[in-house]
């Protein structure tokens, strides 16, 4: 894949995040990997969405160093690459503060499996990470918030593209995916996702979610070798 | 009816769940039944609303073999289906994962009758089935989904035509009708009923509902010989 | 004013509520009387919205007598005329099943003035009707719908221009106003007021509201001799 | 700056909350200062926003006298003149009664700083005032309103620019920033967090909001000399 046709994706990714109503004003940011290349595409910080054009996508190594671009990248660069480090599988990364997922993040909760919806593209809860200690804000922020993702993912043994999501304690959700269409669509899913839950716990909050059966069926539907969806 | 007819009926029922915002990007489904020739058309499993053409609805017998297409049938054929063999009065079908419907299904409850929008399209609760034994799921699971539904409505004795919706516990809405338009329609205005139900319960859990004499009233003013809705 | 300028606002007023999205297909209505010539214009029953013209505006006397028109009128037309002939003040009628309204019409609640945005269109709460027996349903139901919003201002002094609006128990809204324009635009506020109290309230049961001089502070903004609002 | 300029900045930042969905009908307001000439320029009462053009913006001195304008102000103008008296560092003011910034002040309730995206925009509890005294509302009710704001921030020492918005009990939120342009934006984004605010209560009521050291460096990033964010 040239980079050229990296920046486009990543452009696009951004762009859906508006189309779906995922973020205000500047909010928000999409990156890509080429992991051939070992080299970041992501939004710049601060630009509004209708500006956007491909050559406006920051490109860094797998530490942050920018490589090309005459703008400044995104504030939350370091949680993208951090990511991109520890889980080699996944292609690109989706933040937003998109309404309901934000909500539960700034709960503190995690989204818990309540229906097939959520089973077709998560399988098991989106969790929550444990809030940053004061010493984890002060020092490397952007960084720690990664950390935080990764250090639950590991500590859980969660396959990052099995629960392609995560919330950020008293922050938002932070997506990926094999690649920015995936990562933005997966975005976009998991906002359907924690409105629904959220509609649902606050009409039943004692309500059990679905059993594992149905989550295995669900999920495998739509992955792995299995698969029988779609075309 | 020619099956040409069909096909583009079909398709505009699809194309009615995106225009009222019930499904998000290719979730969602609706098929029709021409009865005289024993044949489903379908719309296909995966495929982008906005590419959708008539030539792309599939043609199945009454047990879903494929008789005329070349994409794959929608996922959920087999519950669509065995609604059209168990249901003899009804000529269409559509799910979909619309929020507040769904979120109803999640939390396992019935959508009562609060109101006389809800009793001038279903005539009593719209029931939720009981969760999926394991065995089920891991079985014909498709299958047994719309088995969920016909159990429910033959062991109450519910005739389909009357509460043409029911909600699959953990999963989404199915609904239906004599045809296609009015299976999509019916499923819109089973999302605004899903709506106003889950306002009144979380702003007074303890709402009694209508009484059986308006149920009777607005049912009857839009079904039936003596209905006096409409031209 | 000319019948043919009346049929022009009526029709206006009932694209307002598309506009403003307070109706789903054909559900709602809004009505204008001639008080010259006693002539009521109302929308027609079960039309699409997009497809009606001031033509298909049906007249009738105040006692619901075709007087011009070849559709059938809107089925809610006995409840319109009702209110004509005991409200002589009031010159349009809306009814629509509007998200929030109707949501508190089902739980069968008043909406409380919380706030200064109720105060500037509502002199006090806006009242919900007791539940309609057995009796007037199966007897002249349309006539009860409109004699239960009469008793109910009449026996608590309300004047009807100061509350321009009334739920129905387990219905949905009505409105009015001195024209088809005002009683459309009281129909949108009181949505938005019905939603903003939704919200109030689940946030904070025991919400107190405005007290009597904020009340009165804002009504009269708006309103009477001595308003202050506008041009 | 010219005058010019000003007007237009202020029809824009009006728009802006049209555009947003802060504003129905006439509701809502927003005005700028020209510091050097010492004269605001503010919406006129009532007008529908798509009439607005730049000479319909009415300009009055910093105690409401008319200095130029065809046209009433808007009735809030005397809160608008009393923060720009009583708080020399904003530049514009917004007011409106948008729908969850409202539900808050219906409720009497401070917005708590729950997330990020809270503490990007406010350092702090977006406050709430005191009810107004019945001799207040009697009194110079606007100018009151102004003062009841004014008198928190003075009293709690709050720096009106860190914490740029004060809802008003019973009423709907003021906001205001360095221009108008700011000002709007900040009107957005209160909605916004006031939106996510709810969500996260209703789901969890005993939620204990972000830590001060998430709250300064999220607010600092994007303010004062250290910001980061933006190009």
């Amino acid at each position: 894949m040239l980079l050229k046709e990296l920046r486009t994706q990543v452009l696009e990714a951004n762009l859906e995040l508006v189309k779906r109503g995922l973020v205000l004003y500047t909010f928000g940011n999409a990156s890509g990997i080429d992991r051939d290349k070992g080299l970041v595409v992501i939004k710049p910080s601060g630009v509004d969405y209708d500006e956007l054009i491909p050559e406006f996508m920051v490109v860094t190594d797998l530490h942050g160093k920018i490589i090309d671009g005459k703008l400044k990248p995104s504030s939350d660069l370091d949680t993208h690459t951090l990511l991109y480090r520890e889980f080699p599988s996944i292609g690109a990364v989706v933040h937003t503060h998109s309404e309901f997922a934000t909500s539960f993040a700034q709960a503190g909760l995690a989204i818990p499996p309540l229906g097939t919806t959520h089973a077709d593209y998560f399988y098991g809860p989106v969790p929550c990470t444990p809030p940053l200690t004061d010493e984890a804000i002060g020092g490397r922020y952007v960084h720690e918030t990664g950390l935080a993702i990764v250090n639950y993912f590991q500590q859980n043994k969660i396959d990052p593209l099995a629960i392609p999501a995560c919330l950020v304690n008293g922050h938002a959700p932070f997506c990926w995916g094999k690649d920015a269409h995936h990562a933005a669509h997966n975005a976009v899913v998991l906002e359907a996702v924690a409105k629904m839950a959220y509609n649902t716990l606050t009409l039943r909050s004692e309500c059990a979610g679905v059993s594992q059966s149905l989550l295995d069926r669900h999920y495998f539907r739509k992955h792995g070798a299995k698969a029988t969806y779609g075309q």
